[in-house]
């Protein structure tokens, strides 16, 4: 059923970073640097993704050096920091990417994300959104932002793709291209 | 009627950090710095309080200069650290302000808070807060302090003078005016 | 009842460091530094035990400059690090400050906690300790380490000793020398 | 029985690093810094296991100086960081320390940890470890990552080698050899 949302649709996930990727925490050190925390399952599922040809890309309207190293050490597409409005930023990265709205996956925790979350194929949320953001968002993930949501929904959609177990058996047998994820 | 003290007479929120804007951690890095907390949600809520006339002040008896870029970067009216008496110096910042107790949200969690928390004309608190700040508290917040206690009191205030779903409603349509926050 | 060990002959409270005055983590930034999380509210803790008459000094087995800044901060006693015996490092604690057994409560979180605990008048120990620790304490906290457990023991002992609610009004006063504190 | 896999056949201990001595934080300060968040009585229970004649290892897929520092504090025994392959990693540990296989205790918390947690004496797993993983692991944990789970797994070790008592013993004595621990 081309044309028609759905996990097999989708060939690029935008998040959010700060609640999402985070638990929402701005860590400042002294005046001029700052912390971010991000989480190690996170990392791994940005490179299944990857790994089954989903490509992922980030869009926040923070600017912060860490989320630019995090971002390079898991090969996202398109990192986007410093957005005023995000709808507009998801606009400039699909038309790069070239792909439609039906193609991609958004997830996102705070009002800012409403926009382009109601514009995607599917708009998934951490179960500690704010609840106008949850109302919104077709998947509503059991795990809160920063621990384990933006695995919680890679796995989902590779699950719901047909794609999860065969990525689970490489990585129990030990085979060499399981482990260099 | 005027000088009633609610939601809709209140020009300033005054906001105590520690345990409030942040989970109560003192984190030291060796002995000459220091790492500060916040949370990315109230800080937008600070923006959507000023985006409705209302301005937000911080008191604290520590001082950081974490704290003083967090307090830039979100437009505080006035920042004053190193308070040794939190009720003279919430005088000080009124009178400055040109704002009545009765036109002031204050929002505590500890000891300290009691005095002006007692004067004004609501005062509110993060669900971890000791006791008997609690028993002070018209507003007893479900959130923690750091975890959304500030986002949920600035939430409630502009329900209750009927704000809040404009708001949303501005961000889900993607009005640039909403993505400025 | 003099000799008799009790809230009202505690002369001395001698604490751990990890596990109660923090949560137990250990923070590197990298090879060299050393990160610490205290608790605010821990922190005032301290300052009303010293205005009620009650010295605090900490006892812990690592060393790091970030805890000798909180010590200064709060004008700890006595701050002995990198103790290889808690019992001969309490014991020389108590002969310089001139304190018996009998007049010190001890909080401790884990096994090497233990040999003090059993010998002190009363032993306290956060909810999250390690099993055999709280078998020992005669104070079973509500509070996990780090997490307001040395307030909790501080705020049971002035209540036990009928010093809490003066303290308490004294803040809800705002009267100056409560706010000193 | 000798070759019959059990606690008592146990010469090392093997552990992932994020997420089983950590909460699987990635925690980045600017673009150059890392830091990382360990346990403290994690620690205790690596020099108690040491005593009693157990070695641990650590294999981890990254790499950071303030896992370096940790690791030597506590004589680790072997540190491999920037594992590409967990499993033919433990084969190299396991030859250069002339242990088997059916003598190491294994501890992980996701997919990269699958197949040497599927050939060892003994798996274990954080409670919060991966679905996928919880289900291969024989000692599924009662504790998070970094939240006393590695702890745990020594505690009971030892406890099924009958030698737990005898150390909780010498720390209630006070005895110094306990204390140097």
């Amino acid at each position: 059923m081309p044309g028609v949302p759905g996990a097999s649709s989708i060939k690029l996930i935008v998040s959010d970073v700060d609640g999402v990727w985070t638990d929402g925490k701005i860590i400042y050190l002294g005046e001029q640097r700052e912390v971010k925390e991000f989480n190690v399952r996170d990392g791994l599922a940005v490179k299944l993704a990857q790994k089954c040809g989903i490509a992922v890309a980030l869009i926040t309207s923070r600017t912060s050096p860490a989320l630019a190293r995090r971002a390079r050490e898991l090969g996202i597409v398109e990192l986007r920091q410093g957005a005023a409005s995000k709808l507009e930023e998801l606009e400039r990265v699909a038309e790069k990417l070239a792909v439609t709205f039906d193609e991609i996956l958004y997830a996102g925790d705070d009002l800012p994300d409403l926009a382009p979350m109601l514009r995607v194929a599917i708009a998934a949320a951490p179960s500690d959104a704010a609840p106008e953001v949850l109302d919104a968002a077709a998947w509503k993930l059991e795990s809160r932002g920063g621990q384990g949501a933006f695995r919680e929904l890679v796995e989902r959609l590779l699950r719901e793709r047909g794609e999860w177990q065969r990525l689970v058996e490489e990585f129990a047998g030990g085979k060499p291209e399981a482990q260099s994820i």
